[in-house]
């Protein structure tokens, strides 16, 4: 399998060099492998800092700016981030107002930011923490126990980051994160297999005319295999999945994403078929996001993340943003 | 091949069902192809139109909004548009103050906006044209006498955009375009082909460890093959096909521009080392935009686009922009 790259043990290395270069609006502290905003810490506003595994991009390190989040650690590819990297985001970014872990659902990212929150208290750092659990496909995973966190962390990031730009306290803003997530639900298929750099082989078999439907976002096995399947058929199903888990009652934020290697064309195709079935359920949207957010590297696939919003839910999602990744307002 | 669509032949009008749906922002005809912004026309204020086959999304209609594009119009997959389209859009947007096209140097393209400009005349719209051939790879490809138009669009389009947005005169705008394209150099690679919907296979075979030195954003043949590069190396080869057609004696712009299916992670480890080149050159860069702009379906690569600019330029590329695709300052 082709790459883009030097030697698959420089990757990250290289891509946040590629950062710092793109991005002055950003710190980038490649040896320590931490993306922070210049202008942190922002007096008196909570910040926020994420991570995960590289390979996900422009989540998270394209989500770092004003009205989301502060920092990203970038662990290795499909790998989380250690402690360390975190405590030095946290320490690098806190007011004092303290700061709020957003978490993804996986074993190794669970520990490790739990362990850095300790550390982060123990240098006098307030700590909270969300854990983002959207994907309905499965409980329970090659990597995680419960639900994984998925497409539904761009929508936490996005809120959460807002709540706190507004100077909210850190109890609210991860209240607001925490309701973000219990009202959002994610459904992912997958097309063709993404290729790590270590391995150099698709991660998984999928046989020609088959697809993933419930797969992860590092290529973990989902509901079932599937002969290939219609845009218009992946719609129903997808959206029908997350709706057997979410009943809202009022509009909704739509999110679709792309896993990397589908193209947009396809991807707004996708969507024409996500909405058509939304409107067939009586489900209203408010706001609809098409592109690539949440990836899994060269993956060929989508998925579909809902999320029940408010009035002022709305408003913060509205509200102005300035990363890589998602822009508007400023 | 697997996709995600209905069938081939509704891909691009679901596509615009899509882009209906998530941007209220833009009126999308859907029946006649064509992409508007909502509040067109913009009194006083020349208008850009632009179009081409579909499958390189954004671009183009991806760029229609404030500061950019008025409207696009986009054709089959890697097919023209036809000269309807583009009246269309030009009688859709002009205030009066007359219409830029700005066209691709692709045979079918130049033909069908040639036409347009005609009947366009005929009912009493003044129009421009621009031609953008930045690609130095070759000289006559497949689709094209001369060179072809890629990743320089994108500067064209904002540059232009943001000066019609000024309020400056016709052929102004055209000249300041003219200006851009005049500056503009492309090279792309690829490490693997594209597959339209209509194919259902690959458009071009390109064999396990080559890659294709100077390939067309519809996978028209480039310079070479040669063995797979490293990113650094392959740095190394774009850029100095740049260079030798461009020398910068001031600041450059420069896009490194994903072809589709290469990961972002990739793209910023890429533009890690196409700085280092640029630097080893010595050649002060400006502004850098890392992302897939102006893709080729699913194909894997990845292109550099290196546009030298003035103080003037550097004000028109900074000037607030709000499209799908491209957004900042508002």
């Amino acid at each position: 399998m082709k790459m883009l790259i030097n030697v698959p043990e420089t990757v990250v290395t290289d891509a946040l060099r590629g950062m710092a270069a793109a991005h002055p609006e950003l710190t980038v502290d490649v040896e320590n492998r931490v993306i922070v905003r210049r202008d942190a810490p922002v007096a008196g506003k909570v910040a926020l800092v994420s991570g995960g595994g590289s390979g996900h991009e422009p989540l998270h390190g394209g989500f770092v700016g004003p009205g989301m989040l502060s920092a990203a650690c970038p662990g290795e590819v499909f790998t989380s981030p250690v402690p360390d990297q975190m405590v030095r985001a946290a320490a690098a970014v806190d007011s004092g107002a303290g700061v709020l872990f957003v978490v993804k659902n996986y074993t190794g990212d669970v520990l490790n930011f739990d362990m850095a929150a300790e550390l982060a208290e123990d240098e006098g750092i307030q700590v909270a923490k969300v854990l983002v659990n959207d994907d309905v496909a499965v409980t329970d995973s090659l990597y995680t126990a419960g639900r994984r966190g998925t497409g539904g962390t761009l929508f936490v990031e996005k809120i959460a980051g807002a709540a706190a730009d507004e100077g909210r306290p850190l109890e609210q803003v991860r209240s607001v994160a925490q309701q973000v997530n219990d009202r959002s639900r994610s459904f992912g298929v997958a097309l063709g297999a993404c290729t790590t750099p270590a391995k150099g082989s698709p991660t998984f078999d999928l046989p020609p005319g088959e697809l993933e439907l419930g797969v992860g976002i590092h290529g973990e096995p989902g509901r079932e295999r599937r002969p290939m399947m219609t845009s218009g058929e992946i719609a129903d199903f997808s959206v029908e999945a997350v709706l057997e888990d979410l009943d809202p009652r009022n509009p909704v934020l739509v999110l679709v994403n792309g896993m990397g290697a589908t193209p947009l064309l396809e991807l707004y195709g996708f969507n024409a078929e996500v909405q058509r079935v939304l409107a067939a359920r009586g489900v209203a949207v408010a706001r609809t996001l098409v592109g690539n957010y949440v990836t899994s590297l060269d993956m060929a696939g989508a998925s579909v993340t809902l999320c029940e919003i408010d009035e002022e839910l709305l408003r913060l999602w509205d509200a102005p943003v300035r990363t890589a990744g998602l822009r508007w307002g400023m």
